[in-house]
């Protein structure tokens, strides 16, 4: 049987069936490089799930490409678990081994954790419902992200918000930060709209050194930040309560709040 | 100070933190409206959090209205927490609650949930960034709910899935179930494309009770589902992992996935 486990953005977001399954299996593969769980270590895990297992700390090559094959043969003979930062299935990293798998007929069970997708709208008091679709921002080595920014104007134009993911390659050592990306979308912005928007900046979401942030966008390169992960929201014309939420739990400066409390234009 | 806790689709989904703070609280108030979930039962939750505090199994009325000002000036003196369904943000109904226990400067602290806004695509496979806005789709009693025959239209239209959640009052008895909602969006599909898209059917998601069905939209009338809740995945062109992740983990019959694998065209 193969596992694939949630961990959450923090160590203290295991749910009570991730720690069950994980007590359970033989071996444990610690996704290390998907993303960064900034209050995780193997020791805490071994506290909570004990250490009569096998606990691999696993970089890129051991869950993908020809390696996919050799874990799933391996869940053919035991109960092994992959257990990746956030959830295990909102990136698509780990599809390829799930589909494999259950094209060989072993038998997978997904144990879900708490998601950034679903923490951005929630933490900050941004509607689910007023989401549009999910972009990352890469940084522009070999091309320019216009679509990303296509993205986002798309959003805009229906009132939806963006969440906006910040390129992050572990292995290669390059965590895109909010005053970065700040940069780069006011240079690709051929609209000249974002720089007076709002934009909600989200560091470390969901631990205990969580920062989050709103203010007119361009002025998000002004803060401090603890170390990445960091993601940044697009807001469209907020709705009066989203408005609310903005000021009283991202800290949206009050100058901004009244005005847009009695404006009918946006930005 | 006051928590807003999420609960998950399942009590097996607390996370060590809302454990900690369910704990730690003199008073819990369950929220037993927004939601249902079908394993929860006040012993589990006595047995996980002990019982020297009081729990309250609140209705609508007792978080709504003239008694938020109540249970917000309850948590300017002690340790109170609501307990809520999936996320307690991801709907919206009790931003109220947060917004004017802030206002007042009334310590909030929210332990995020698992929700079936994230639950969707990971345990569907389809993937979280080719979701457009989420809608809910309620039974046409005084207006037809034409807004929501639009929103799939717009997220088809820029090849984006659409979670569309069923109406549900839970104090109203009433839960509408996938194959209520099939007919509904038929009857309003005034472009005729929705039948033969495909769609996935999701009842009681998370739960050990949980199925997941793929089939032409206009075919998921053709199974059998444990009560809601239910939620239904309006599916726009699947990417080629998707595909798989449709018929692999979401039982999509063999003819529409063998179609699907060489055709252009959708649907």
């Amino acid at each position: 049987m193969l596992y694939f486990i949630g961990l959450g953005l923090s160590i203290k977001h295991l749910t009570l069936e991730a720690i069950d399954a994980l007590r359970d299996v033989e071996k444990i593969y610690v996704d290390t490089y998907t993303n960064i769980v900034p209050d995780f270590s193997l020791d805490k895990l071994v506290s909570l799930v004990g250490e009569e297992k096998e606990f691999v700390m696993a970089k890129r090559e051991f869950l993908e490409g020809k390696n996919i094959h050799f874990i799933v043969e391996e869940a053919s003979k035991k109960n092994i678990a992959i257990l990746v930062p956030g959830d295990p299935f909102i990136a698509t990293t780990h599809d390829a081994i799930r589909v494999e798998a259950l094209r060989r007929g072993i038998k997978v069970k997904v144990i879900n954790g708490l998601s950034i997708y679903s923490l951005a709208p929630s933490r900050t008091g941004l509607q689910a419902y007023k989401f549009g679709k999910t972009v990352t921002l890469v940084y522009p080595e070999y091309f320019k992200p216009y679509s990303t920014i296509e993205t986002i104007y798309d959003n805009l134009d229906r009132n939806l918000h963006t969440l906006l993911l910040l390129d992050l390659k572990i292995e290669e050592n390059k965590a895109m930060t909010i005053p970065e990306a700040v940069d780069i979308l006011i240079d690709l912005d051929e609209r000249g709209v974002l720089e007076n928007i709002i934009g909600v900046g989200l560091a470390q979401l969901g631990s205990s050194m969580e920062k989050i942030v709103a203010d007119r966008l361009a002025d998000l390169k002004n803060y401090t930040y603890p170390p990445p992960p960091h993601s940044i929201i697009i807001v469209a014309k907020p709705h009066p309560i989203e408005l609310d939420n903005l000021h009283y739990v991202c800290g949206l400066p009050e100058h901004i709040y009244r005005r847009y409390s009695v404006s009918k234009t946006y930005p």
